[in-house]
């Protein structure tokens, strides 16, 4: 594997998820195969779940991992192309992302989405810079439009937890303040697409996702009536693809709730986390036995390093 | 040890001080222990001796060390219950610490008092919740009232210099001028008096520490009193306790110089670092032959690396 | 080799190229040399190339890394002597350096000059109280007046990709917005006039660059002129010498363009990073052919690891 920016970049969705559960019960056999390679880990934004998760892998693989916040440890970078560069940005991301391919055999990049233009954004220029340019493989770890780490241990998680076959999971949109980006939510429904699922969305009228990324999905406004028998529920908010980074109402309504609960399956509850408590999800939900969102973010650590794995070994 | 949040957390003292001394010595013989275990140190505020002595103890063990200043690289941190997450955090504690227990063997805090709440500040909230939710063994880089791996450097210093089996051991109040946290004292007076030694703590009047700490101590005013025929002088600022966080006056006699020092034993000079020349302590005592700050400084190694190797014995 | 902050502290420069181009044919032989040593890279100030080449060189070397952003992890420094501490400095570089040096057995330490000071930058304060107060090898990561490492870098590039015994190399100034550092062209121009190359440097009037750093250097205020039959171009901007720190004029005719190249003999394009393109370097050039900026920035790791190198064969 050369590059893993989304669900398209891997080719037996099975065996990378069967690797992740391998490595989980054996994190160490690999060590050999790591040694004296180097992971860069390049943040534009923060990260706690990634950025540890990550460099957990790296290590149980024998990597060696350097961790760079590019904008506060490094330079400001400049993004665009064919511009004077007499303003704030000192670094160009063609130099910066070059010069970090000759220091690193693997390299990882955090780069969040602006919601201000959704073409420069869906175009994922910045992540799509540094693969050009830095020239070795590279790990998005969470770029403007996908979070492909995030679902794949998502997918990790459903596979290792489920009991039934092909259980039923629904995204549900959650609300909050902010916009935020819908990186999380497309990416997890176009792994949830490929996957042995029945897989709803359920959402306010107004919040559709992108259809590139739900082909196959089942399309609900009726959060009730989604959740009936529902497996796995995955709670995320998200802003508007169009009119493109809004918020459309409050809609407090749909925050998930015990009540609600009882219209499932006994539902496990995920979330990728951070997650506003009593905002996108209840305090009950969160303390109660249905919340499987710590274990989740536990299995970040198995999808980071069997992704990693493959990479080793193409290089 | 699971939990190294105090003095109380260690069964015996003497020989938590000797097994420092005996790494000091040797200080790579336990390389195979640490192997693929994982230390995360979290600063939720700054740290220089902290940060880079636990960070080298572990090195020594062989262990793998990530380090996450937390509201600078991760996300704002919700500390209270039961709140609607609508403002400017954005993760809450429980998540956050329960994740890294997923990532981590062992897990260092650093969390400093706000100084406005006493009540808060010395239930010990923020410590405590980490503890509770990451489900790993934490070990406390300086909580809101204590800060016992520097105590642990202090008590080791103590037993590497002294010349008499029991030394006079005087803690005294310096001037500052900003209210700093009672952690530091608190915690070398809860040391010292289970500790071998005479200890005295001088302090101008109405700084007295929480009276907890202090049993067995001997409690002076006078300092020139104090200070005669002391072995060990340990300079620290402190605000006071009642009320709480307040800078009671400038107290500027109470910086101690080579004048002082001819009433001790040729004393040797303590501070747990970082210190403000000639506010707490003067340039001629921290450039003399009685200081022994950095001596005291570079035992934070051995200090961390005790207290780390009983913890990966106990995992 | 106990320090490392200019080539006067090299006694035999060739021999250091050819360890620098050996090591880059064989990073991994000597990890038993640093087993269990450990090096602490220090920032007052931003870093991407030194951060990244010198922790990859010290990993290569088989050391432990510690990477301290002071001023933003640690605590505020003092730099100046005999003061009260009463203002915004929290911790003396007496203390600071001298505490680092218990924990580590080399420090790299990155401090940039003010540029309001002259007497003070080239005094090398901060980078000589560093060496003095923490008393283990230090290697500078670029102080007020030199960048070593990068010109040790330069020097392997230029070594490695010659194509005549000894090749013309022109060091010209390069505009630029903001008022920056003298220390990359006196430390390239130091290294360059020791080395066996043809060294001019050119710059508009006024730009002279400190006579101590030039002795053997031809200088040209001509840039046609002295770019005839190059085989090297350094581009760099600098700030006057006198009046120091200051801009002169805009001088936009100075960058390099691929017009400008032709006068050259096929000269190759560097430049030590971060550039703003189009001001002081044309997209052109460094899209082109002739730039060798990327492949320069990737030496550093050697030349960074070949001076390691001989520090841990002097410990």
């Amino acid at each position: 594997m050369k590059l893993f920016s989304s669900v398209n970049d891997v080719t037996d969705i099975d065996a990378l998820v069967k690797e992740a559960l391998a490595l989980k019960q054996n994190p160490y056999a690999n060590q050999e195969l790591g040694k004296n390679k180097t992971l860069a880990l390049v943040f534009l934004n923060p990260s706690l779940r990634t950025r540890m998760s990550t460099q957990k892998a790296a290590l149980n693989l024998g990597m060696n991992v350097m961790v760079l916040n590019i904008d506060k440890e490094g330079w400001a970078l400049e993004l665009r192309d064919g511009v004077v560069m007499d303003g704030t940005t000192v670094e160009h991301i063609r130099e910066a992302a070059g010069v970090m391919g000759q220091y690193a055999d693997i390299i990882g990049v955090r780069s969040f989405p602006g919601l201000r233009n959704r073409e420069e954004d869906y175009s994922e220029m910045i992540f799509n810079k540094f693969v050009e340019f830095c020239k070795v493989p590279v790990v998005s770890l969470e770029s403007a439009t996908r979070h492909p780490l995030q679902s794949l241990a998502d997918l990790v998680t459903i596979t290792e937890l489920k009991t039934t076959a092909r259980p039923k999971v629904v995204l549900t949109w959650a609300p909050h303040i902010k916009p935020l980006p819908q990186a999380v939510p497309n990416s997890f429904s176009e792994w949830m697409c490929k996957a042995d699922v029945d897989f709803t969305i359920v959402q306010p009228k107004g919040y559709e996702l992108c259809a590139d990324f739900t082909q196959g999905a089942t399309i609900s406004y009726n959060q009730d009536e989604a959740l009936v028998d529902a497996d796995f529920i995955y709670v995320k908010n998200w802003s508007a693809y169009e009119p493109y980074g809004n918020i459309l109402g409050k809609n407090e309504e749909w925050m998930l709730t015990n009540e609600k609960l009882k219209l499932t399956n006994n539902a496990k509850v995920m979330h990728c986390l951070p997650v506003r408590r009593n905002l996108e999800l209840s305090d009950e939900i969160l303390d109660g036995p249905n919340s499987i969102v710590v274990h989740e973010a536990g299995n970040r650590v198995w999808a980071a390093q069997a992704v990693l794995k493959q990479m080793l070994e193409s290089l």
